[in-house]
């Protein structure tokens, strides 16, 4: 079976909880956490809630990162929804927990888009792919 | 358990596959979804790619709703990331099932957020919580 997509729902407990509510340190770390996995970015939008919490997104040619974040609990929820086999969505998990000091992390995987066989385009043998046949490197943003 | 947010990834499989390579449709669709949970849109950013693929994002008070789609395969996948008792994601994720007219969709309901008894605050009793008591009502975007 073949994905389309790698997803990794990434909860981060226990973390800085300063951190958590500054909304341009919360940026910098997720823009950076995408560049880590060597995402190409194309525009990120952070807004702060009141009384607490940030909420941002990183759009990336590869897919997308977000986050919520919980001050208050300590909490943030991040996804990383990747393409292709060139990125290493679990090198920005493991720099998110790192930079947010995230005491009691997890993370779950989960295969977006399973292709059977039946579905596969013929003209893209994904047994004998190389990384140049990755969507992610077939991509141009064009609007 | 209490869970601060609610997540459904959403699988569209066997979609129209010209919708989903119409960036303006793909956009109107996704956040005429995110009206119909009664969520709180703050901004919608869409993107199409070459030659084939839409991504996009709908920033909404209540956290977000995301899209990538695959047209070549017919395929598309939506994440529906809520907050609070009030929004209804099920019911956005029923109405892109209908407009992309998926013939075999999936959606899978995961908890995210879940706070044990100890880390709950003290001054929000869950248990009494009405409405107005949700962090979505609560929040008022500062920046």
């Amino acid at each position: 079976m073949h994905a389309l997509g790698t997803h990794l729902l990434v909860e981060l407990r226990n973390c800085n909880s300063k951190l958590l509510n500054d909304l341009k340190k919360v940026e910098e770390i997720l823009v950076a956490a995408a560049k880590e996995a060597h995402a190409t970015v194309i525009e990120s939008r952070f807004h702060k809630f009141s009384p607490f919490g940030i909420s941002g997104v990183v759009v990336i040619a590869e897919s997308h990162l977000t986050i919520h974040t919980w001050p208050e609990y300590g909490y943030a929820a991040v996804d990383i929804f990747t393409c292709g086999e060139v990125l290493k969505p679990e090198t920005a998990a493991n720099y998110l927990i790192d930079k947010f000091q995230s005491k009691s992390p997890s993370i779950v995987e989960v295969k977006r888009g399973m292709l059977s066989r039946e579905n596969r385009l013929p003209h893209k043998p994904l047994k004998n792919a190389t990384p140049e046949d990755d969507r992610s490197k077939e991509l141009q943003m064009v609007s």
